[in-house]
């Protein structure tokens, strides 16, 4: 079966509509996906970046706002830039890889993203995190215990090194047919040429 | 009529692919288009940027190379990037203004982009634009000495002066019922932003 990747970062905007998006698309295509939680903040830091390029360049960052209300809008979803933004992402990107360990972090991952960009909650508050994971049924202390396990936090930071070993910049990105694809507009293109003869 | 603006660069690969779809489905929606070539030098020096982005982070910039190869082969056109990357696209941005002025302006900027990306010539050097001029069946040297007058100079440096102070920080760029739209990939959405009720 076709496969592809998707890299994505919880403190990136244009990863919320991917986020929604691609599980559907991919399934209609055939294609069978790999989710990849990993952090832009050390990729960023290697740039000389120590904030988000949408705060450095203030008309690129406005721009952005405006772009995602339209994109969201024609998704029929709600866009609003939560405060702070960028959100620290780490324990949220943490919790990912224990929920996709154990079968719910698609799950997951949508409704962080949901809380984030739809509800302006700040995902970096324990108890946003918690409140997401009971909601999904689970038992939240536990899954946040593992979350700051050494191996976990240890899976994290070799995802983040693995991205940028592989050319990765921003998110979200799609790996398919071992080429690199950059952000929600090529989402598509991705998926198909995960199929191409 | 609904009309929209199409901010555009020479040096901008985006712009290339820009500039050969957005006439033709400009016509198709019934949007009247304008033709707005402008610098993103002076812009992208007030960000602190004395280079193309694309080759201030290269990961980008080999993103970019491969994201526009797959861009042009779905378009059936060739890309290629030209050396020197950015090309200096002063001249060919002031015969632009010249040709906009004289009517030919939109076949002369199609030329200018087929001839740097198609064919990878520099657009910097004064035989290339002449010889783009010429294959448009006009005499090539009053126009270049029109091109060098004190109202063409000054008349780019204002568009230039205006797109900055209109939020635009790349290209190519839109501008539709007063809203800006950046990037090829926005182009079909401005469009049918200029017709909404």
């Amino acid at each position: 079966m076709a496969s592809a990747e998707f890299w994505y970062e919880f403190a990136s905007t244009y990863s919320y509509p991917a986020a929604l998006r691609v599980a559907a698309l991919a399934a209609e295509r055939g294609v069978s996906l790999v989710w990849r939680p990993f952090l832009l903040g050390p990729i960023f830091a290697a740039h000389g970046w120590r904030d988000s390029p949408f705060n450095i360049y203030p008309a690129k960052g406005r721009n952005m706002v405006r772009d995602c209300e339209r994109q969201c809008a024609e998704l029929g979803v709600p866009f609003r830039l939560p405060a702070p933004f960028p959100a620290m992402s780490l324990l949220a990107g943490r919790v990912a890889l224990v929920g996709l360990q154990d079968g719910w972090g698609e799950d997951f991952s949508r409704a962080v993203y949901r809380a984030e960009f739809g509800d302006g909650l700040d995902i970096s508050e324990p108890t946003v995190v918690s409140a997401i994971v009971g909601n999904l049924g689970h038992d939240a202390d536990p899954v946040l215990a593992r979350a700051q396990s050494a191996a976990i936090k240890s899976a994290l930071r070799a995802s983040t090194e693995e991205a940028e070993r592989r050319g990765i910049f921003g998110a979200p990105s799609f790996v398919s047919a071992g080429e690199l694809f950059w952000g929600n507009d090529r989402l598509e293109q991705a998926l198909s040429w995960a199929k191409r003869p």
